[in-house]
Parts: structure tokens; C-alpha cells; sequence
């Protein structure tokens, strides 16, 4: 079986040639004008896999705008220009209702980081949205996910597994209360990338990438990429209300619910939040970081010598999960 | 009605700000490293609409990459660096004779102009596929469609029709011999993009643009943004022999046949070769171009004030057509 990884490491992987970064990080780093390199970043959002076709057009003008100013975020670049390719159905395409819509998604968010958008292309087809992104950075400063050494610690912004789930109360497989529902479904379809932490991360973290497959697949990049292993604490990853009411203790570990809230938690998708490492002698600088910028930041483990990922429990035993991270081969 | 050049103008079309050029041109331009510039395009091929879902993957790849490079043609840039977006079905994604053949295809295709992929997204949903591409030109030397002047000369590339005239023999509404078919077939399926006449038309051309949805189509383009009219020669517009046959006598203007070749000639998609125009005192640069490079350079009309598009036949009285093009929202 083919991942979606292993068709890129597979098939379109080639020894780079003039850019400085190639395929198999949030970015590709190519030299432009002088001390500054460019970010460079494709992500695309495909109807009934990645959203619903009914889902609200404006959130998801942000949302495919916002999928990628996180990769953007997770280099610790400024997204600048970005080009957008719409594959529209012909309903769609004279469906000028949506088409404002989307276009004010997407532009509200734009304009928040003030990126423009410089070229597309609109074509007839299955609803299909892809988002090409141009950033800068400063030379040789951006956050790779092959930076990370033994001794790092490993800190993540943010909550995790909201949007996770949201979509599986969308889904019908979880009940959430109206006050529950609220902030997951907002993690869902419009969720804020992290760029000025991201910005605020050069020069501080070793490593960074954004949490869009679930923590345990992308941190795993993170040490493929770097040759390293970690331990994280299961009690120490940050999490919203919502999701601590359906890992209370007398939903046991046998229980589906709770499984269910362990899943999106650890490996849910559509987090878009940061997962970075961070030498131990810098810790203060991110705690000073998160106290200014109001984004909670958590210290969840630590880069050790070897392979692999061990979840600890409450108990220091290693947890064992079934799933590792969101596969979009794998139909939902 | 909304076609895919409204969908642009107007939902996402709005000021330039930090780009030298934005939506509406071939590609867009951004200022980088002192005295370049660089050009950016994206362009998609959808499953159905674009092409045959049982199309040869290696065409394919060869395709999806040559009908960027051919905006990097039209801008007078040499194409540096691509991204590209992968939507494939789940039989695909697990079909690695097919993937293995579409990405040979596209990196033959990639290293003829020492195009380097620097990155891509791989997504499950139906067949899209999507390339972002970066070129290099001198600054401010890019051939833009709105330079187009009164006087200019307007002259185009190769054969127009055969890529279109090939689709309507797939399509069983024409036939085609044998010797016929394999010239429109290859102008069909590999088409070579026409990059280093790009490069030479810099400095000599006002304007240019690549043909992709129509002769008629694309200088409409040239014409709206430079605020001009044409008159173009239908018996100067260069065609193979194939497309010739079915012009004979024989075939009246009333004859289907004849009609649905006047048509592949003049709206038919998929051709890639470029339309520029040229002022009169560099005609004679045009064809030692044409000689040095041994491509063919037809000079089919003139550029005049006013507005419209005028085709003159064998008796210089003005032509009517049916269609202006191919529009991506109507399906083939």
C-alpha cells in the first residue's frame, strides 16, 4: 500500500539541484535576493476528503488559505504571494453566491497577513482546491523538521484533536454540548495559522512542523528527518475541555469514546498547530515567548538518541496506539 | 453565465500591491534578486476535461509540465523551479506502473529545461493534477499581453489545430490516416513547449501570449489587455498537412467536416504554440529567428486601433464564427 508519503519519497524525490530545500519539508527553500530565502509550499483541499461539499464556502476560503500560511508558519517564514487553483463543478462555477462567498473567505485571511494573491488558474471538474504559497525568510534561518537534537524539548501551541473532534460529532460517532461544539468546530473550519509564533520560533527552536496529519505522524517526521527519537507524556499534551469531558476517568480505556478522544487527540488531523523542539537552554525563552503572545505552549517531551516515539502514560508506561496519523488515501 | 475567465475577474481579481504584475497575464511577476524577475504560474489538468482517464501516464506527466512551461514560454522566461499538486483516485495511488510511468514522463520532460521540483502535495479524491511553476526573467523585459501596439505584426508559431483536430478523431468525429493522426496525436499528447523562442522573442515582441484555448481566444486576450483590434488572414494561419486535407476545396463551407476543421484551427485548445506581435522595423529579426531556430513563424495579421477581432478569407471579406474558444467550464 501506498502512503501519500510514500508516493512522494517514492516517485518525486530527486537529489535537489539549485534549491536550497527540497521536497519533504512544510517548504521548499529556494535563494532569492540577497540575506533572504524563499519558502515555497503547495497544499490542496479536495471536496468530500478533506471538507464536506456543503460546508459553508466562506470558511472554506479561509481554511485553504489558512492549511497553508501553517506550513508557512512551521518554516518560520512571512507569507507573501500566494496562487490559487479551483477546479469547480458547473454548478459551482455559476454559483455566484458561493463564489463570493469563498472569495471573502479567503481574502479576509489574506488580508490579516497581507498576502496577495497573484495568479490562478479556474478549471471544470470534482471540487478541488490547491493553494500555492511564497514566503520569505530570513538566509539559512528557517525552521527545518531536521533540525532536532537529543536533549530538545518538545513543545506544541495551542490545543490538540479539537478539529478532530468536531468532524466525528459531525460524523455522529461523539455527542458534543452546544458549549463543547463550539470552539471544535471553529478548530475545524477556520483555523488560525501560527505565523507570528512561527516568525518568533527562528532562532529559538532546532526544529519545527505544523500539525496537520496528528501530533504522532508529524513528530514523527520530525525525527525521521533528523535521526533522533522521543518519549512524550500523554498527560502533558495540551487539550480543550471538550476533549478532557470525554477522557474522564470513568470512560475507561476500553471504552469507545474514550479511544475515540485518545485518537484525535494524538492522531487527528487539521490541528495547524506547531510542534517544534527547543534546546533546554532556551526553555525560559519560550516560556517568555508564550506569556507575551498569549498562545499557550506545552512542553509535552523530549528528543532522545535513537528511533522511534514512545507515549508515556500517567502510570510511565509506554501507551501503545493503533493509529499513527491521518492517511489521505484513507477515506475518512 | 460565468466562463473560467469570469470566475477570475471577478471574484479574484483585485489591486496589485507588492507584485510587479498579478491574475490576468500567463503568469505573474514578483520582483527578486537585484535585475530579475521572477514569473509564476500555475495551471491544472482535470481527469475527463483535460484529458482521457486512460491517457498514457507518461503523456501525462510529460503534459501537465509542458503546458507550464509554455507560460514560462510566453512570458520570455526560463523556467527554474515547480511544485506540484496530486489528487489521485485510490486505484492510482496504488498503481505504481502508472505512477512510476507519469513521473518519468514528467521528469523527462524536467530535465530537457533543468526545471527542478522542489516540492508538491499528494491527496486522495479524483484525478487533478496541478503544477505551480517558477521561471526567471530580466527585469521588467517579460512579454506581457497588454504591450500589443497599432503597426505590430501578429504572427504565430507551428501548426495551430492538430492537438484538437487529434480529440475529434479520438472522439470519432473526424477520421484521420494513419500518417495523418501521428503528428496531431504527438501535438495532442507531447506537446514541446516553446521556451527558448520565448527567450529569443525578448526584446523584439510587444506582446505575446501561449495558445491553449484558441487562436481567436487567446489574441482576444492580447487584444482586451492592450486596448486594440486585429485583423488576422485566414489562409495565413499555419496548418498541417492533416488539417490542410480536410480545408480541401471539395469540403464547402457547408460541409461538417470542413467546419469542424476551421474550427480546430482557429478555437481549438491544446495547441501551446505562441501568438506575439512584433512592430514592422523588427520583421526582419522575426525571420532570421525563424531560421536560426527552425521553427516555423507565420505572420497571419496586424494589430489596428479599435476594438474586435476581424478574420479575413481568401476574398478579404470578414469571416463569422461560431465559437471564440474553449471555455474549461463547458465540457468536451
Amino acid at each position: 500500500m501506498n502512503s501519500e508519503f510514500d508516493v512522494i519519497d517514492r516517485y518525486f524525490t530527486r537529489p535537489r539541484r539549485n534549491a536550497l530545500l527540497g521536497p519533504g519539508d512544510d517548504a521548499a527553500l529556494i535563494a532569492c535576493k540577497p540575506g533572504m530565502d524563499w519558502a515555497i509550499s503547495v497544499d490542496t483541499l479536495v471536496a468530500g476528503r478533506h471538507f464536506f461539499p456543503d460546508v459553508d464556502p466562506a470558511t472554506l476560503g479561509h481554511k485553504v488559505l489558512a492549511v497553508n500560511l501553517s506550513d508557512m508558519a512551521a518554516m518560520g517564514a512571512t507569507p507573501c504571494w500566494a496562487t490559487l487553483s479551483l477546479t469547480l463543478t458547473e454548478t459551482l462555477a455559476q454559483d455566484d453566491i458561493w463564489l463570493k462567498a469563498f472569495s471573502s473567505g479567503f481574502f479576509a485571511l489574506a488580508d490579516q497577513y497581507q498576502v496577495e494573491l497573484i495568479g490562478g488558474d479556474t478549471t471544470g471538474g470534482p471540487l478541488n482546491i490547491s493553494v500555492q504559497i511564497i514566503g520569505e525568510v530570513e538566509r539559512g534561518k528557517a525552521l527545518r523538521r531536521s533540525g532536532a537534537q537529543p536533549g530538545d524539548d518538545i513543545w506544541v501551541s495551542g490545543h490538540l484533536g479539537d478539529a478532530a473532534l468536531a468532524l466525528q460529532s459531525l460524523q455522529q460517532h461523539v455527542t458534543l454540548t452546544a458549549q463543547e461544539a463550539a470552539p471544535c468546530l471553529a478548530a475545524l473550519h477556520t483555523p488560525m495559522p501560527r505565523v507570528a509564533l512561527g516568525k518568533a520560533l527562528v532562532n529559538v527552536a532546532h526544529s519545527a512542523i505544523d500539525i496537520s496529519d496528528g501530533l504522532l505522524a508529524d513528530l514523527g517526521h520530525i525525527l525521521d528527518r533528523s535521526g533522533v527519537a522521543a518519549t512524550i507524556d500523554f498527560d502533558h499534551i495540551p487539550r480543550s475541555p471538550a476533549l478532557k469531558n470525554k477522557l474522564q476517568p470513568e470512560n475507561t480505556v476500553t471504552n469507545t469514546i474514550c479511544q475515540l478522544a485518545i485518537d484525535c487527540l494524538l492522531a487527528g488531523g487539521d490541528d495547524y498547530e506547531l510542534c517544534f523542539t527547543v534546546p533546554e537552554s532556551k526553555r525560559d525563552a519560550v516560556i517568555q515567548l508564550a506569556q507575551e503572545s498569549g498562545i499557550l505552549l506545552s512542553r509535552i517531551g523530549k528528543i532522545i538518541p535513537g528511533k522511534g516515539l514512545t507515549v508515556l502514560g500517567t502510570d510511565s508506561n509506554p501507551l501503545i496506539f493503533k493509529n499513527k496519523g491521518y492517511d489521505h488515501f484513507s477515506a475518512r
